[in-house]
């Protein structure tokens, strides 16, 4: 089968189209899926660079850990899918149910596990979800991180509720999600961006208000008016170094901040006595488990959400593809077909 | 000024239209309201009879526990409310915050304190919350108990997330207020009703699903089918004796109930057995705190939520509104206004 | 192997001892245990009466529930456990982690699956779970129905806090662990039995305060009286129908009834009311995930608890073991040792 | 009366004692106190250099949070608390109950609030609270804000379950009442110190396991080693910016960080990726309110529980007690006594 994978080198030069067997038929249960589409997250553009250290697992290794396919074969007594069914692989497959525990947030797809950029994925049955039949694969492909560590930020952990504001940062794949998933909530969304364009996008997919961080420097204070009372409720950041001072200006005390991504910088330079002195939680956040996937596929059916999708390539377009993701410019998802 | 109040003794006949001395300006804390609505509970049927024993209060007795009116004066150092505001007292009087307790629920106004038929009343300005202008007199008079009462079992303490599945029985206030509530949060709602009418009626409010109880005596069987998987995550239960069987079949394991009303009679009688084994949760629900009003009525605001009125009656009608509200033929709240 | 077995019919008669082939080398992720004591419950009474309808499974069948072993082999790719290594059964085999459902809640030992009265048992290595060295085999094979319950009861859904008062009814073996585990949050504990000795006893294992309910008989208010302010934060209600009514006299407003036994009666018979007025919680109980197992078994470790053992029999006398159990003396739990 | 005040200037120089004219009666729902005893808290070093800008209040102002007194006169229906009672007042006098708010969180004694450094104390009698008779007038002086602030953080917000591994950080006030309330909770309790002999007196007092942070800079994986597993489940961070990278290595995947203190300097500059990457979260904590000051009271009547005090000095020597606090080598609090 044709697979994209790092070999003998930790570079995205490395990183090239090849060939492995085709997978033997699934042992008592497991699955085979033919892998239909895969959807990029900023990690895709670390992992070839081996930026996780140690955890980025071992060459070669086949990258991306966002998809969808279909089962093509079943092993012995599984009974949760069947053959024809469209599913998405669990991103952490070790993590089932339960609170995460440093064993199940071990294995991930795409680093250190292989990912989904290949033909064909055999699977535990039980790290397997089934996707509603009104999402394209393309969009069924975002699920697996994006969509869940949205969904994770503001529904498991953020327990949000109606009435509640929320301010999202940016428009990619995450900040989208969470954006629809709040709104469906019952929250009131405020979404940060550097373009209008982009602002009203997001208005229109439901954002209530939208604020320009590069004409509003000081954009904290701004969303704390906007927000009213004290400041919002909860924070999905996701720029890490440079936003969260101001992240800070706008929550309210008591609010929580799910701390997901640090595309602007991962180190923590914030002057702490905020957060003590107004009681603010900062919650770490990374994907989630299959439980949490199957509960948010069930949101998804019901209000037949759609994860927003930028740009489509070609499965052999994945240089491509990660170029475009680094460039910044999307709107939702950067995909790949198969 | 103009109240009714039961007098002399505990009847329906004694509950009657006279006057009280209008009251002194308000003091310090205080705020003097000019009462313009009020809104029934089947809770105003039982107190006139001193249907809860000691903890009903004396004589005489200003019946009714939700009501609006406009602020028309502030005593010194109120800064909450202002004079024009449009309040609605806080039916536990004595529940500001935090969760109950014995002495929290003890001051509940329309029995034990006097109620809100009457022109003015005066009350401490941090039990009275302002209502959202977009709605009538008559649906924010709903405001403290029915629907409060609703936002306490789906939000509150229900918790209830996107994608959930809510069983609320009836057409009544509390049952629509929970309706209204559950799909602001994105969950399914499947409503019984004895009226293929009604049932019609609430799903043009929003319901997913309608059962009618009359037709389909074992409902509790045709709930779960309809939930699929195991059965529905949350019931809001307000018939009590000869629905709550129903519902424990209609729940899936680890689900909730909120027990809030004992329409049908309010000896539980029910096998032990299935809350144990399926580790069903059932929590009583009274009212809730006015911290939990002012979440409430920022969801209300921002989605322009309306209780549903059914009917509106002068204030001078009120035997004739609660006989209305005992026939039971009603679609929402049965109001009053002054 | 020898193994007691319920053949041919649904009768205590036809609980007898056999035997069966000794199970083949445990496949890959499999233990194989050499089972060295057992501990009785209640539902083993029950169980050879197929008590439990359709759900008690299917003849043979081997019973009991709650047992622990000797790691004897373990199939290839096993890490949790190794040879030597004392290990107990979940349980609830199917019920790793999170909240339970439905199907979690299905695969459970001594009926419907096979339970612990045969000298080897098969399970998958995710499925037991590692005793602390300071039990005692037969106080080890208390821990996984009994003491776990209790500890769900009172840790992972009570969530008791220093300083609260928690109500214990009776001296079995649930009701002996939860005193134990309340003990251990720092809770205040009342113990309500027919026995003044068994009061007695209980107090020397750390309860603060004893009740006769043969001479009390409206113990629920003296517990009332007893626990202060409004009444007690929890009860472990293990008694159910006779018991109930007492319990929401004894539970303070906004308190916690953790259902899980229903011994005086399976059928709820009680004002409903009350429940709803001051908003208590009933919550079922019923045993607890793996997880929970895991986590109690580090607090069992670290304070050196001990599951109280009131009688061993040798594994040949399961019938008067479980005669002892039906006749009701005992404190604690009653033991087999293989 | 007699008081200690910050007069006409921000500096230390301008703290002296001085004279008020003493209290009226208290008026209706007040209370009288006369002071008996104070506890120095770090922020009482910083207040009077309006370290806390324009949240610091305005002069003159008496300083200190903490402190402990009898009522002397109660005004019109006071219930709470009668004449003779020996109690403290709330820290943050205008949170009563519920999570913490802006408004809540604002009415500081000690700043802006004038604080305890004075003969008599006039009260809202709802902020006050009855303290164990056990407790010597130094001890209970330090309720209110070292104490709660602990009890808050390992209670209310912690949750820390019987058999959890918690981290504290220093011998101070916070730090000890954290040690007792997390044994008192069942859990092992690792601290660590600079000293070898504070260790051994924090031993003494029910500590698990110390580690001397200046033999062991790596401290962070050391606690890690202890507490096996994945590290400890909670931290009570008091230092801030120098210790916080060592706890963060400490905790386990889905673990809590207490925020509370920043002793060693108040600029966060951590990596963000372990708190994403391992879910962890941060949580600031900020002293408690009036329910979880009664909360904590029962525990510590319950068991006993004495507040650790270093060192009492008398009414007139506030400088040298704060010299004393500023040199930091104190085990528990610094007193005052009228």
């Amino acid at each position: 089968m044709k697979v994209f994978e790092v070999r003998d080198e930790w570079t995205m030069d490395h990183l090239r189209l090849g060939e492995r067997p085709d997978p033997p038929p699934p042992a008592a249960g497991e699955v085979l899926l033919r892998m239909r589409a895969a959807a990029l997250n900023y990690r895709d553009l670390i992992v070839p660079l081996r930026g996780y250290g140690s955890m980025t697992g071992t060459l070669p290794l086949i990258p991306v850990s966002d998809g969808v396919g279909e089962v093509v074969a079943v092993g012995a007594g599984v009974t949760r899918v069947a053959v024809g069914d469209r599913v998405c692989p669990a991103m952490i497959q070790s993590w089932i149910s339960g609170p995460p525990t440093a064993d199940r947030l071990r294995g991930t797809l795409g680093a250190p596990l292989d990912g989904v950029m290949a033909e064909f994925m055999t699977l535990p049955a039980e790290t397997v979800v089934k996707v509603p039949p009104h999402l394209a694969d393309e969009a069924a492909a975002a699920l697996p991180c994006a969509a869940l560590t949205a969904w994770s930020a503001v529904v498991t952990e953020g327990r949000v509720a109606p009435g509640d504001t929320v301010l999202v940062q940016g428009t990619g794949g995450v900040a989208l999600s969470a954006l629809q998933f709040a709104k469906c909530q019952g929250a009131r969304v405020i979404v940060i961006s550097s373009s209008d364009d982009k602002l009203a996008r997001a208005r229109a997919l439901g954002a209530d208000e939208g604020v320009n961080y590069r004409s509003v420097p000081e954009w904290g204070k701004r969303v704390r008016e906007i927000a009213g009372r004290d400041g919002v409720d909860h924070v999905v950041e996701l720029g890490g170094q440079h936003t969260l001072p101001q992240s800070l200006r706008a929550i309210r005390a008591g609010g929580t901040i799910s701390l997901i991504g640090v595309l602007s910088g991962g180190t923590l330079n914030a002057y702490l006595g905020p957060i003590v002195t107004r009681q603010v939680r900062l919650q770490g956040v990374t994907c989630g488990s299959r439980d949490g996937f199957e509960a948010m596929v069930r949101a998804i059916a019901l209000h037949r959400i759609r994860p927003v999708v930028d740009r489509v390539f070609a499965f052999a377009e994945l240089h491509a593809a990660l170029a475009a993701l680094a460039q910044g410019a999307h709107f939702g998802k950067i995909c790949l077909r198969h």
